[in-house]
Order: structure tokens, then sequence, then C-alpha cells
């Protein structure tokens, strides 16, 4: 098989791999790219195991493939960089058709095209029991221009660029309900929740959009240096900041950006959709933090490419952890799973 | 887990990650790399997955590691190229001890700085059952000089760098016996072969030799344009550069580099050594092609590299297959294993 899965995808990518830049592609020893000049290269890497991070009792394989590629995307667009190079690593299972790699490649390429990112190189290789991927996104970045966790300051305030928590509840009811790809449709037990609502938070899970164009327009701004992407919940992904910054941060419950949907998904999945916001991963969404000076450029930057105001939820403080302030009061939350909030 | 045992395969370095063109290391959304001006980038990746491509019955953690970096310092060699720059994808299962994840690190970091290479990102995800690894390696290539599969010309003599069959005996040995760590050691049945034999097939299989700096002293020398490594044996690999370079070509059965080690491995596996030598893989030697005016300039080289000299087994003919000749005439071989040659 060596290699001829990724050459059939490719094929598939037709005039996406017109690409200039590329001088040797699939089907020799290594790809030869040619890069831009006095530009940094960012890199990132992302492995996808059957039954941990997808199950295709659920996944169809048009969405398996968007959201392979949407994930690396989104690492490209927390550094603020330009995605433009892509290297698949299948390891494959007996028991796959032609049909699904035809599928999951449309949607692989789909996801890169939008970024004009070319696929030219990987690995088929073949697995006993076990489908898994892992896709090497290559990009480039201006120098001196990327966006790092590690440049948090005091009193910088943090934004994020949509709801959070729907990722996880969309998990959560197809894990609930296992439903093959038209999950709840006239299914018993759905009535409390709309049709709306759930192909919402379900679609937050198949299909994230990875914040590649907001990303760059930061960066390219100058007035913004710490982003990073929500793929494994706030209270986590803000403490990665916290501890590469070497401060603290506080978020506001009530400025949690929760949507009507996860709101009414309470209804079927008993969490509540604060603690959700709090810890659900997977929403892909970009955080940053942004200094008082430079919040209401930014904003309208920020508007400008989402085509609705980002959301301000909180503020780096003295300290090394991450606290929820409600009206109760102050609580630590650094790093933690909803499993410890319920 | 996520990203912890890359960050502690990092920390093993030590020295090693003080290179100054990593601008961002592990710990970020990406890597920043900052490449080297005028020069074209190289890029190979590789999957390796448990029982499949290695059994843990037979590969202690250091040669694992060392074998995963060498597979992909291979391809960068048979591109001529300058590896710089390595990507590890870990996919763990339970049951791995800290003990075989520091060996394993040794090991890999042992061969990638031989070659200066920085591991700089990765991946670790949770498997539920089997260990697997993606190794990515980027490298660079002065513009116009890097090797490819595709500029085989008529009458283009072929060299390969050393012996052939040896790793696929090697891989047969250790199956036949299942030997741990030591094999073969005080076994019945090992009397027909000597210490030293095994000892150098084994060792071929567990911990090749990626041909870097051949290949690069070949692409340096501009007299060489077509390499390619031999990791399907070379019934596969020149089929590979026919293909890519629209040409045939003649293997010469008298010339094939075959050790005094794999005759004596006849006695135990009953596969002829011819056989072995044409079709075993992962040899990783470089096999290139050379004009006759080219050739005894680029004999010196690769002599010079190598400490003997390489080994001419056969030339660019008119077609597009591989023949193999032998004292009885001629026989098709192209992309053969050595089922179809016993």
């Amino acid at each position: 098989m060596e290699r001829d899965l990724i050459a059939k995808i490719q094929r598939l990518a037709g005039v996406r791999t017109k690409d200039s830049s590329v001088l040797v592609n699939i089907g020799d020893d290594c790809a030869v790219i040619a890069p831009s000049p006095d530009r940094y290269l960012i890199i990132t890497t992302d492995t996808l195991v059957e039954s941990i991070h997808f199950d295709l009792d659920y996944f169809d394989p048009w969405h398996l493939g968007r959201k392979t590629a949407a994930i690396n995307l989104s690492d490209a667009g927390a550094m603020g960089g330009n995605p433009r190079w892509a290297f698949l690593n299948l390891a494959v299972r007996p028991g796959m058709t032609d049909r699904f790699w035809d599928n999951f490649s449309k949607g692989l390429l789909s996801r890169l095209s939008e970024y004009r990112v070319s696929l030219v190189g990987g690995d088929t290789v073949t697995a006993p029991d076990r489908l898994s991927f892992s896709l090497t996104l290559i990009g480039e970045v201006e120098k001196g221009k990327w966006l790092s966790r590690s440049h948090a300051q005091l009193d910088d305030l943090i934004y994020c660029s949509g709801n959070l928590g729907e990722a996880a509840a969309g998990l959560k009811l197809l894990r609930k309900y296992k439903e093959k790809r038209r999950p709840f449709e006239g299914r018993k037990g759905t009535h409390a929740i709309s049709r709306t609502a759930i192909k919402r938070l379900v679609g937050k899970h198949l299909d994230p959009e990875p914040r590649v164009t907001l990303g760059q327009a930061l960066a390219e701004s100058g007035l913004v240096k710490t982003a990073i992407d929500i793929s494994d919940g706030i209270a986590t992904d803000i403490a990665h900041v916290c501890k590469s910054s070497k401060i603290g941060a506080e978020v506001w419950a009530k400025e949690m950006p929760i949507s009507r949907a996860l709101k009414e998904a309470y209804k079927i999945l008993g969490i509540s959709p604060l603690n959700l916001a709090l810890t659900g991963g997977e929403d892909f969404e970009l955080l940053w933090t942004v200094s008082k000076r430079n919040e209401s450029e930014v904003r309208k930057i920020a508007t400008e490419v989402l085509g609705y105001r980002p959301f301000r939820i909180g503020k780096i403080v003295q300290g090394d952890g991450v606290l929820l302030k409600t009206s109760q009061g102050a609580k630590e939350i650094t790093y933690q799973g909803y499993e410890h909030l319920t």
C-alpha cells in the first residue's frame, strides 16, 4: 500500500496541487518545497486515534477529514501564521472501503483548500485493528510577528472568539445517542431540545471552524502577542498561558459566552452550561490577551473578521493560576476538567 | 498526557536543544524555526506500528528509538539534504514503563544528534492497545542540488553503498527464534551460523546506518542527480526509479553485494542470498545512478565517505521495468518481493 493512498488523495486534490512552491511532490524520498524569503516557519502536528479521538459510529468520513485538517489549522491560526503545506500519516486497519477514503479525502481537502494548503507528502501503513492519522502542517509567519502563549502581561484583558462548551456538549449528545450520520432525528427523548440546537452543538464537534484568518489579523496588527486555541477547555488553556507567561488570570462567570443551544442541552445532559464552557474541549475558538490601551482597536479588527463582537471573558492578574469569579466569590479552576467542577 | 512525554524526551536531549534556529520550542501551539536563507526545504515522514513494523519481543527500546530516527534520516540522505528539525508523534498504549521511554528517547536522540537534528515538537496521545510512532523530519538542501528518483538516464550505471539483504535476514532470524534482547546466545540450532554473522545480520535490522553524509556528498558533487534509499528491496526500489524516470534497468546477479554472513544464514533460513539481496527490505543503503563519464569521480567521492568502494550492480537500459541478468539469461523482477522469486 505504501504511499498509494496518499497519492490517490492528492490526485483528488486536482488543481489544488498546482502550487509553484512545491518542487518535489508525493512519490520521492522527501518532498521539496521553496519557502518564502524572510519568513520563519511554523510547524504543528496532531494525532487522532480511532475510539480515543473519534468514533466511526457517529463520525462520517467527510467530517473526519475536515476535522483532521481543522485541528492543525487551528494551531497555525493560534500562532498567527499562514499554513501552506500538509503531510498526512495514515495507519489503515482492515475493513476500510474506497468510498470511505474518497469521502475522507474530499473532507480533508475541502478544509485545506479553504486556506490554500497543499497536501505534499505523508506515509501510509497498515494497522492491525485501529485507524489513526497524524497531520503535520508547515506554515509561515512574518519575522517577529507570531503569537505565542508566553507574552501575557499584568492587566491584559482576555478575549475569545466564540461560544464555549458547544463542541463538548455536541460530543456528549453524539455519545449519548450513538446515532449514525443523522443524529437525533425522530428519536425518543429528543423532545427536550430543539433540532436547531442539536444541529448547532453536534456541528461544532464534527466541524469546528479554525480561526486562521482571525489569528493572522491579530498577529498582523502587532497589537496582540499572546494567543492560544481552545482545545482542552479554557480552565486548562488559560492555565497554559499563565504557566508560559509566569502570571495569573481570572475569568468572569457572568461574561462566559454561552449559547442558547448549550442552555437547552442542559435538559438532556444535566451538566451546567458554565461548567461545559469552562472545561469543554475542542471548541477551537481563539483566545487572546490585549492591553487596555489596544483593546478597542483589536476588538474592531476581530469584529471585522468574525462578523460579531468577540467576548471579553477575564483579565490577567498577579498569581500563577486561573481563578473563576462568580457572584459568590472566587474559585481556583487551573487545569480542571468538568469532573472537578460538577 | 498531551505533549508531556515529548517535553520529557526533549529535556533528555539537554544541550542538543540549544539550537539557535529554534525560536519557539515544544510547549506552544506550533514550533517556530528560522530556516537558512536561499535553501529549499526537504520533508519526510514515516509511521511505525507495533506488531507490523516492530515487535517488542526482539526490539529493545533504545534500538527502536534509533531506528525510528534512522528511517527518516535515510530519506533525507537519499535527497542529498541536511536534516535539521524533527517532530515526533507518539500513540502510547497502556503498560509502557518510564524506563522504556527513557531508553527509547536516548536511542532516538543518539541517532538525531549524530546529524545535529533538534527535536522541536510533536504530539502525544493515548492508544488503546498498540504503540505507534510517526517521525517527521525537516531539512534543507541547496537550490537545484537535490537528488530525486526521476533523473536516471539511458546507460547510467547503478551503484549501491553496501551489502544487500542483510536486514531482511536479520529480521527473519529474530522472528525465527524470538529471543529477547540477546538473540541466539546459547540456543540450540544456532551452530550452523557463527555468532559474528548473527550479530551482523541482526544488527543491520535493529540499527541500520542512514547514508546521510554520502547522499550529501553525492548531491554536493553535482555529478549525481538520481538516488533512492533501499527500504523495500532493490527489485522494488529500482522499479520506483524506473517509473519516475520513465526508463528501464538491469541488475547483474553476479555483482550483487552479498556478505559472507548472508551466505551463512542460508543454512538456517533456506532462502537464497541472491533472493534476499534483490528483495529484502530495510537495508537503508543508498542507491544512485551515474553517467559513465562521471563514474570514476563519483566512485572516488563515495569511497572516501564509505571507507570502501561502492558496488556497481547494474545499469539503466531502454524499457520500463527491472531485469535480472544471470548466467542463464534475463528475468523480469519489477516490484517483486521474495515470495515471487523463491
